[in-house]
């Protein structure tokens, strides 16, 4: 009796896991206005699909995204595979009327960007772009006290998304540092998702400043390609991508911005470190510790001020009563499994939610802005 | 054509949902010796067990734990109801021949505990008790340097489990304040964990001495019993278990133990900071920071020591490398799957894995001796 | 024209070095009601205190203790000698009128400690037992909002003293683990610090139970007495103190206790970690991080509650406002110039500040029930 | 009998109290190769440098700087006093022959700087610029570490000065935020530090790109410029200098920098964060607990890596072995009395130590360049 969507899913490795979990987990912890049906998962290698399929629950797999995206009974796309592949399938995903999750990037240029987004505008379908950093608990409730006034005025976005699994220069070169592949290297892979959170919680930039680096220029390509082979020689291969991407700014409103990217800081595995600075108060995140806000209120008496370390595992924190008691934390998959949440929502609403397409574009226009900076070494207007 | 195990679950509320969960995922994110059927599950409640069942997929519900225990096609029997009720469920479970996965406290006292443990003797059925903390990541790191020698002679063990979802006087005398339902308050509830990740990490207690005590002796009575009402009386009623039981003593192996439990610390939602200390090295963890361990090394070079803080999601650390790369954290929920997973190849090769019933009752001894202990305000031997 | 006290000092090594800084520093940063001049030093070595005094500044310097007590142009004795000299010391300064400050402990036992707080009654003397983490900002602060009532009822104090000098079992038996000489070990050396902190901060203990170990039985005697030889040979010495001492117990006013002090965890070098929890609020104390108190405010929102990181630095808490613009931290010598600048200010006053003689003999009451209740295995009631 | 120097200090406020705490302390603590003699103190106001005079110890007071620069029984000259006036001081006492200590910065500008350094070049005298956060015990592990190759090649040095004391729009335009008396705002005062620390532990900046912000344009003025009247009208005046200085850049061994110094980061009272990450190892320091090292070892075992919390109070650690025991910690001021032990031993050595007036001015080029690009809007060389 319950209203069902069918799902189709397209891509099936990193971000297919992710998104199964998802979608297998949404209904059980939330009450959605539709039960989602793992109905189609796709993939073009045969015998990957299917294990996944198996794997995961999905009714039926097959190895053509046509297959998906044209089949009559499936309401929802969602697109995780490789970057150069999203315009074309979203675009023939919204002509049939599917709405759409996409994983991030929205597409490899600006221009492609602007395709699917005017695909969307005029199919009407619900479409979203997959910013699951967006729903973290922590994140929710930094938006919520920002949009409530209670920072004031912001003065300050700082944010760096540091990681380290590159520093080795023996870690081959794998496709993500291969530019023709992966597009960019750290700069679209992890700055995309700092400046997502800078316009989710502060506002739209009005102009940067940035510089990007490749600190190690040559790898071993990988042993598929003929490096590191067997004999222990190794071939080497140029590195296309920049190791790291920094870049200074400015918001509309005013805010300064500099954020930073990087693959070469050891130690920082996952960490996203965020600092907001207002008039009336200061916020941290760290994704290390996703579960936690800190918060400076200046408002607090004068000898009992400081940050406080809030666990955002109350019954009155987003998304956290429909998990587990206070103090009982949760993970990164859950990021993905409040995507979807909200998604289903929106596509039995028939009314998109944020971050939409429209916000990936505008992401995409803020990275070309700061690769064009580090190029032409000048400041750029966005 | 994979193996498959036919799981009945009795219970389906809070631990209910957990294992559900845990259910689930497990053959989703491990290789399991043979897939879990989530088969059947059983509460009272026929409305609310079919809606459970729905939920989560369960393929039939019942009413009746015994048409579960006596189902020939059910494998496993995953036990998560009231307390009171482990003992009967359990016995006649291992009687009919399947393996028991059973909530924690095994029983209401020592006496029923050594008659589960015999039942499972006796029928040699795979037996384990979830005491789901053990198979933190973090913590099965901990037991890994401990069992390696890393941290040399333990001199002590020093651990506090402390919430606060009771302080405010107003809080209405739901069962787990009331003895004749809940056994024990604080102590039964959450001093369990941390004596048994006592037992895990360092071994046996061998004399303790405790006190435990009451705050607030008299609370309203939850509506449903009179309290609370629409007119604004409130009914009170006893409170007859412990807010806080502490105790200090001794292991076996010399090391010397602290532990203390309490719901009566603001700010402590689900704390259980637990410290280690031998004669090569400290560890520390804190369970509201679960995906880290901190550990200390005195074989650093002298002018770098300082406790590390590990985070414990790399692929060399135990379960991580099923979930997210480094840096992407796990939640509470994780260590019910882990259980799971565990316990499914426990019982495909036929051989329980810690915890067993046997550690459940080593628990519930420790338990009582503490108790005893805070009547009789002597010293007691285990 | 500003007055002056004239300050003799007896014992020149560690206390005498923290103490001699603080007569130096005191009115240098404090507006005294006198200023302290650094009169006379006493020592039994000649050499040694003479180049003490040389070195700080004292005006002459003294062997024998008598010439200080018995100076008439003396107003102020500062005992830092071995613990078995205070009494003796103290009793006859009382009888010569002078003001007296005393490091902790106060006595040997709990006898001796009466008849101190005799003398000084009996002459009506100045006195200030030197625990001088009293005055540590970040704890004076705790006192404020526990007296202004911000914590509600106080729970549970909760606290460690833990150290990591004597870990090494080559460590020689000095003379701190000779109780010939100590008295006790980790007990009077620094479990009286936080039980001091715990009568300054919560109450009275009304009753204790504790344990105490020894975990190395014998240690190479030091160089001097024929251990650790350049020819290598080891003559062992047995330890005849603690090695660490914890005890649970209850205060007059309801609340409970758990202290626990240890020379042996590793990685904790001058730890004294406090937790005092009420029904208002929490607060937490670091003495590696003095300059800050973690406070939970349940009063907060619910949405943003958690532990404030205060950093105790600002013109507006106690002491801070003489040292340094917000956010430049004091260190541990701070608080013997905060303790030596009120006793100053006490000593023209005519009227003895916190914590007096009378503490310090409370402290020892605290400590000697402690011992008991280790020997007998039994509660003591204080 | 032991080699004296005789101090003439010129300026006595914030600064002249941190020295003379320094110049009384120095020799109290650390063995020096003479002893300094606090001879003189210099302040145009005869009241309130006789007042400093006194309560410090200083022997005579003065106030005109020529009487001490021209005094031939002084040794050294060192200088407190606003930063217009450093170079004419400084000149005079270098061709007076006085070894010479000069608070940072340098002086007004690149050229003045530059006469300054020609100056004691010249006249061969010891001359030190007061960057005292060399001498904080952790940055001089780092360094340590650094230059023994443990953290190897640089990638990246991150840091951020944060303070939050003018917040406030009602904060009166004090001295500090007009441009004419001040120079810059938080770019010369702030910005100047981390800067230093840069230089001292990664190197010289090759070249930057920054961008200044003033937040807040117009600010009542202070009550003796006719602000903040009685009436409680407000006049107002323009803030002519920067509220916040950021930029990115590089370093010539090709590091990448990104520093960033505001006065608007609410909660961060004196906030220095510093990161490094190099191929082997990353390091990380903030001043609010100057006391502690994170470290993070490549090296370590992959199960076991993780950020090391260095306390920096053992007695291998530089300068901390002339203090308290390990876990003692110490302070803002004590950075002051290390800059003054060595400043001591290098003048009885003849031989100057690093920070030298050539790192000021090195400063002072990064600072113009800097400005230029946050003004020009483009990249500047250094």
């Amino acid at each position: 009796m319950a209203k069902t969507l069918n799902v189709g899913m397209i891509g099936y490795k990193f971000m297919g896991k992710a998104h199964s979990n998802a979608w297998l987990k949404a209904d059980k912890f939330f009450d959605l206005k539709a039960r989602p049906i793992m109905k189609m998962i796709c993939g073009r290698d045969k015998a990957g699909v299917s294990q996944a399929a198996f794997r995961w629950g999905w009714d039926q797999f097959v190895t053509d995204w046509r297959d998906v995206v044209n089949d009559p009974t499936i309401d929802i796309v969602d697109i995780n595979t490789p970057n150069d592949t999203h315009a074309e399938i979203a675009i023939a995903a919204a002509k049939a009327g599917k709405a759409i999750l996409c994983e991030k990037p929205l597409a490899m240029d600006v221009k492609q960007g602007k395709q699917m987004v005017d695909a969307v505008k005029k199919s009407g379908v619900v479409n979203m772009i997959c910013h699951n950093y967006r729903r973290i608990p922590a994140l929710v409730q930094a938006k919520k006290m920002i949009e409530a006034g209670d920072l004031g005025t912001i003065f300050h976005y700082r944010a760096r998304y540091a990681q380290d699994w590159i520093v080795d220069p023996n870690f081959p070169l794998v496709w993500r540092l291969q530019s023709k592949i992966a597009g960019s290297g750290t700069h679209g892979d992890i700055n995309a998702h700092i400046i997502d959170i800078a316009r989710y919680l502060v506002g739209e930039f009005s102009e940067v400043c940035g510089q990007m680096e490749t600190f190690i220029k040559e790898r071993p390509l990988p042993t598929e390609q003929g490096g590191l082979s067997a004999t222990g020689s190794k071939k080497m291969g140029k590195v296309t991508v920049d190791d790291t991407a920094m870049f200074i700014g400015k918001f509309k409103n005013g805010a300064l911005a500099n954020l930073e990217a990087t693959r070469f800081a050891l130690g920082r595995k996952n960490g996203i470190q965020v600092e907001i600075n207002g008039s009336k108060g200061s916020l941290y995140f760290d994704f290390e510790d996703m579960n936690r806000l800190k918060y400076y209120n200046e408002a607090d008496p004068a000898d009992r001020r400081g940050f406080r370390d809030i666990l955002v595992t109350e019954g009155t924190h987003a998304y956290a009563n429909h998990w587990w008691p206070p103090g009982h934390i949760i993970g990164y998959e859950h990021t993905f499994v409040h995507t979807v949440a909200d998604f289903v929502n929106a596509v039995v609403d028939k009314r998109s939610v944020q971050p939409t397409f429209a916000d990936g574009l505008a992401n995409q226009v803020v990275l070309e802005a700061v690769e064009k900076s580090a190029q032409t070494r000048k400041w750029v207007k966005i």
